[in-house]
């Protein structure tokens, strides 16, 4: 165990990571509907088995769900050969909730927020999104209703104005479901499109959290040499900079000033660039004028989830918006163990990516690791 | 005199800033012979007058050097009317040596690295670079020499190798010239092109710094409805970002170690992102294989410019990389003051970009500080 996990323990006064008791907003599920539906498409993104290994007939389910991925796929020969770094292997910890329950005790978390995982609906006509988004919302709400407490859920809603918010109103029925997942694209348009107003208004008016989470990534013609570690390391945080800082110089927060919005991967690299992003606006009068604060100002009232992976950077966070907006998450399943790093039983092992997001808090007080462990998530979804 | 400016001068013991002592090497001109050129040429980057307002006769020099000024250009009517959005006034603050003394000297600045603006010699064919490289650092160590200390300088370099290590080692013999600024674009082909690596090597020999510095911008495709700020605040930070980061996973730094590279803007999103870079590289085995170490021991190797604008980022630089490795800079003559700020004689108010700099270092202890303000500079490029 490591130092800083070994801290932790203590100032939580616990003497197992099993008994740390925390609460996991960040944790995606591709539910059974959804899975069936990935395994019958053709296009990215599927599920398929995959030969990845040219001098092997193994056959493997393979996950493919980014956007530079299908190009590879079109090119690899008789659509059932692939570079092996096409898509990701995936198991049962991708769509079976047991797995996720064994993760959780496992790992000390005693309830997740789950959500579905990118890219959600947005590959859908609106008419497919919008039957699907109710049926994958009412599996959600039976899953979390029939586990003693252990889920809750965001829903998913359709990219476009009048059928999404006829979702939101029905996601208001389903007591375990306490907000949405968002991709960046909103309706498809960005989140700065104007038609987007009324749903940040429904959203706010039912007392709903929006997830924000990236899956296109920005920047992404530069990261094709290096797998998928730069897409994901720097593509992923672009997009959500990106995204909500369109939002927020749209003007449309001036609107709609007390929605809740929840930041992924803690704000991308939104609380390290805000001062940057402040002095930038404020030279622009031509953008500055239209609004009624400046950009950190309404960066400052969002929350943030503490997947930082190193101390400087939750730091940051912590200094930009307080302890009370930052709430525990992982990323669960994506970033799972590499084989040799434990037991090969999956959900049995470490997962070094979640060891990370808990060694970040080992040097904070007891006080602000509660807030950030489960108390933020409590007052945020009222669980 | 805001509360934080107020501190930092308490914490010097100076009563005014203009007594503060500091080194700035963050700080571009243009020089006369550079002018000369921008004036003569037709396409990105030029300076020229330009009619700003449809409604009016009155023209204006503008400096137009961002990628995407062209089609701004190409579209507007007869070559001399353009959208008031092109390029930026210019004025002797970008060329005239003089008015950068009086902007030091009112903002406390003891001595000034210079280096040229962006984009440098990028747009020149080789043998033009070559040449242009030459007079121009030679016109940069004129300059210092005749500046009674007050001016130490970074010189450019062309973009092929043999021509590029030539002209390392004549900067080598210029007293004042203490290394380069380069561009994230390198030879044409980024950072991690093999070509490179004799580069760095020489460099390196020669005991010479790297100041490396973006232009082309990251993520272009989504500014275009919030004017600059979006590409400077976030193109610009991002760019940096991918550039550094696609160099480390190269692997070449393992072979020039020593390499000195300072990187500007506080490393755009690096400190912040380091911890989930070394995750994203740690969970691909193709990559993280290829290195002796993490992403993050290269990156806390660098020096870090203090041009971060809030307090929060730059104690997220330096709780990453220590405060030895941080020196103070200004991005003079970028983000001048607005006209309304102050005395309408720009050199004579206040830059509120520089102060904001300035603000970030109040709470630090004043031994940090110093090293911030002016020893670091001073080990750095041995002034």
């Amino acid at each position: 165990m490591s130092r800083a996990l070994s801290k932790l323990l203590q100032c939580q006064e616990k003497s197992l990571l099993r008994d740390v008791n925390s609460i996991d907003l960040h944790t995606h599920v591709y539910l059974p509907r959804y899975m069936n539906m990935l395994r019958e498409r053709q296009d990215v993104p599927f599920v398929r088995k995959l030969r990845v290994h040219a001098d092997s007939e193994l056959e493997e389910d393979r996950l493919v769900i980014l956007p530079d991925e299908q190009k590879q796929i079109d090119d690899a020969a008789l659509g059932t050969q692939v570079s092996i770094s096409a898509g990701r292997p995936i198991g049962g910890e991708y769509w079976d909730l047991n797995e996720k329950l064994a993760y959780m005790d496992h790992h000390g978390i005693s309830t997740s927020v789950l959500s579905l995982a990118n890219p959600w609906l947005d590959f859908l006509p609106t008419q497919e999104q919008t039957s699907m988004a109710t049926l994958l919302n009412d599996d959600m709400e039976a899953i979390c209703a029939n586990s003693q407490g252990r889920f809750y859920a965001f829903g998913v809603t359709p990219q476009s104005l009048e059928e999404a918010i006829a979702e939101l109103h029905h996601i208001a029925t389903l007591p375990h479901v306490r907000g949405i997942i968002l991709g960046t694209s909103g309706f498809g348009k960005g989140l700065d499109d104007p038609a987007m107003l009324g749903f940040y208004q429904t959203v706010d008016q039912l007392g709903l959290t929006i997830f924000l989470h990236p899956h296109y990534g920005v920047g992404n013609e530069h990261y094709h040499n290096y797998g998928h570690a730069l897409f994901l390391a720097l593509g992923f945080t672009f997009e959500t900079t990106v995204a909500v800082s369109q939002l927020i110089l749209s003007g449309m927060l001036d609107q709609v000033p007390t929605l809740k919005l929840l930041l992924a991967h803690s704000g991308g690299t939104l609380p390290f660039l805000a001062g940057r992003l402040d002095s930038c606006v404020a030279h622009d009068l031509a953008i500055s004028t239209k609004l009624q604060h400046a950009p950190s100002h309404y960066l400052k009232g969002f929350y943030y989830d503490a997947i930082a992976y190193h101390t400087p950077a939750l730091q940051c966070l912590i200094d930009f918006v307080g302890s009370d907006r930052i709430v525990f998450g992982t990323d669960n399943p994506f970033f799972p163990p590499h084989v040799e790093e434990g037991d090969p039983t999956i959900n049995e092992s470490d997962w070094s990516s979640t060891i990370a997001n808990y060694e970040t808090l080992a040097d904070l007080d007891v006080g602000v690791q509660n807030a950030i462990l489960r108390e933020n998530a409590k007052k945020l979804l009222k669980l």
